[in-house]
């Protein structure tokens, strides 16, 4: 074995090439904050303590022109900027010409979209982690850019902190993206994880999400999908250069998801988790098309999302030549999303400085978008069946007539013995099929004289 | 449960923005590929299969203009270019007036640091896959570039396809980095995952990987830890904007982990990687260093970077606000490789059309490169002992001569009964120490009379 001893000496003396000497001596890039919770707060602090370094990133300083809040005098604890600052007119805020960034995480359609609207179009550049905004309609927002000629920047509208969207749009643009699957709400995986780890019910891991502060008091955005749904179609938008919009998406949340769901999962060798999924379709006469859903699924703990654990997130792409990748981090908190959106203040101010913009959104490919019904998924079908002779060949039966195609099947007989007309569980996972058919069969199953019951059905992921 | 049936009905027409409808009609970016190996010939391949798409993201078509090789009548396979493409003229193909960018994926540091030179300081780009010259002499390139005010980008250095080197670049920029924990040599991690699932020795496991095409048949640049040592001191500098070069960096290889070593990380719940970290340290005074190292490590199964398996690289990076992130993927081959060449190729295409540069790599930090005796990290030791009355005594009393702390002692007899004068194994954990005071205790434990023999040592890593 060599070693080398290195730095054992003198430590080598570093050269000298500052990203710009003259940082301090520039005319600094001024910046309008628009909301002040959680993540302004952090913004506003961050923007204070490292400062020098942000200078010498941008080439120059940056500055607080403003904080537009609904109430500019509440007391807001230890913020280092004068209160002068506070202001309840967002719109005059955007408006005065020594303003050159807008950065926004107030949240919501309106006023937001509004008030971002009139900054692209007069030529401010805009960061913004507006999940809900972008995901129904960024292209108001891209062509109001365009319009001004101005920078719109997101990246902590979607897994907080982690480095993704950049990537997306940037570093894998030589490439071909296929699928994009990712945990991005934190309260659902967090609920899931508990569930997966101590056996609790969907309400009992709500409730202790609750209390420690990882679900809200209306916890629907999250626990009903839309958080993540929303993410998916910024996701999908930005993977497959075509708009799709939060309308596009198919989504189902997490709260019929039950203990005997992930016990079953378990079974299987997999963890039930929330799953946004991306997807590119090429058809066999060579047109394309994408699909964007939100749902639980099994996946097998080999993948590498199933140990995203706790109220992180996590983002695993797959592309044709990069192959598969994964991105984790803290996918939300005041400070991991005010990272996201620091980056990006010194990006557009970068961008500002040297009087150039950013290459915009783009949706030139513009595929077609397709419904949930052509999807190819699997299912894990749970159902509680008369056990007697036949019972499996008349299901099996019909799963053929609907074109399903089973994986396995297990039967476990649990009333009476075997073969005594007592209560039967037979447990179904099929191959990949049009998730119509799967439906449909599911449907018919359900008609069936020998099945009690559909105890629970799942869709399965990640071969 | 609310569902949202979303797009079973008509699927929303797509709004028609295209990057540029023109695209097709604007003058082509023209490419000189240095290198035809691997990688050189996916690129090839790639450009043809993606002409379409590339060329809609850059807003100009992409064109060959020359592949310079040494041996330009080689019979290289069906790739689509005609021959006359090929020349053994690097420097004129470089000269030529019609290349907009050279993309280098020869390697090494002669005769490819003079090409990049020449290109870069007559105003072309330069895309790079070459760590090893990057890792020596990134500030005689970051020179020429500024000298020609051209880009130079390098995401293929570094994890191959892993979109690393951008998001450390741009997304973190309004964040500080502290820590950067990286398996990056896939030859490595093959060996030691295969060392940790099947119990092999290292020359077992090397065989292996050596068959199946894992590792080079001279494989010292890998298990040597030369490669990760390049990574490591391309990181540093990235992330801590200050010059770190391979010189810089402290290397230990893998060639000396034992069965012995994976199976008494096994028993602690760890599993032993070849790292790459590179951190931050600030001191009492306010002033700060940066250090990085390769060298074998155990951390704990848990850790995120534990489960990454076979010839699979990711990269941890801990920030102040954005918290912990992990970053995985393919870290070498030809298409995983050439997927990020082309990422930067469609970066800097874009650039140029727009007539601008990108920001170049900034020093401005400047910081100090602390040597390894300064660093702080954890041993874990394995001492063979003469089992009887007094020795842990002993051995501890020496621990704290040095001023290192011990977290954890484990003493099993093995030789005759205890206390009857037989051997006996001491495993000593130690907290965080100075890595020179670190050494001088396996030092003075190796003279003792007590001690038959240091079994072995490793630095522990991860919490």
């Amino acid at each position: 074995m060599t070693t080398n001893p290195g730095n054992t000496a003198e430590p080598v003396k570093p050269i000298d090439i500052r990203a710009d000497p003259d940082a301090g001596a520039s005319e600094p890039v001024r910046i309008a904050l628009l909301g002040c919770g959680t993540v302004g707060a952090e913004v506003v602090r961050l923007l204070d303590e490292q400062a020098d370094d942000l200078a010498a990133r941008i080439g120059a300083p940056l500055e607080l022109a403003g904080i537009a809040v609904r109430r500019p005098d509440r007391d807001r604890g230890p913020l280092p900027v004068p209160r002068e600052l506070f202001t309840a007119d967002a719109a005059g805020l955007i408006k005065r010409d020594d303003v050159d960034i807008v950065v926004e995480v107030v949240g919501g359609l309106e006023p937001a979209r509004g008030w971002l609207v009139q900054a692209l179009q007069s030529g401010k550049s805009v960061v913004t982690a507006n999940k809900a905004l972008l995901a129904e309609d960024t292209a108001t927002l891209a062509a109001a850019a365009a319009d001004g000629n101005a920078d719109l920047y997101y990246e902590a509208a979607v897994a907080g902190a982690i480095p993704l969207l950049r990537p997306l749009r940037e570093s894998l643009h030589g490439d071909r993206i296929t699928r994009i699957t990712g945990i991005v709400n934190g309260t659902t995986n967090y609920i899931l994880s508990k569930m997966d780890s101590t056996g609790a019910g969907f309400a009992e891991a709500l409730d202790e999400a609750t209390e420690l502060g990882y679900a809200e008091a209306d916890p629907t955005a999250d626990v009903e999908g839309f958080d993540a749904a929303a993410k998916a179609a910024i996701l999908a938008s930005l993977g497959f250069h075509t708009r799709v919009t939060a309308a596009d998406v198919y989504r189902v949340g997490i709260t019929e998801v039950t203990a005997a769901d992930v016990a079953s999962a378990q079974e299987m060798g997999c963890v039930v988790k929330l799953l946004c999924i991306a997807e590119l379709r090429r058809d066999a006469d060579g047109s394309e098309s994408v699909s964007a859903r939100v749902h639980p699924a099994m996946i097998p703990r080999s993948h590498p999302l199933a140990s995203v654990g706790d109220a992180y997130n996590a983002v695993f792409v797959e592309a044709q030549a990069a192959g598969r990748l994964m991105f984790y981090g803290a996918g939300a908190g005041g400070a991991p999303t005010a990272s996201a959106v620091l980056g990006d203040v010194v990006a557009v101010a970068r961008n500002r400085r040297l009087g150039r913009s950013a290459v915009a959104d783009s949706a030139y490919a513009n595929l077609r978008v397709r419904p949930m019904g052509e999807v190819a998924t699997r299912y894990h079908i749970s159902l509680d069946v008369a056990d007697r002779a036949g019972v499996l060949a008349q299901v099996a039966a019909l799963f053929a007539e609907h074109g399903v195609s089973i994986q396995t099947v297990r039967q476990e007989g649990r009333g009476g013995a075997a073969g005594t007309g007592g209560d039967a569980l037979l447990v179904i996972v099929t191959h990949r099929a049009p998730d119509a058919a799967l439906r449909s069969t599911v449907d018919a199953l359900a008609e069936l004289d020998i099945v009690r019951q559909v105890a629970s059905v799942m869709r399965v992921e990640g071969e």
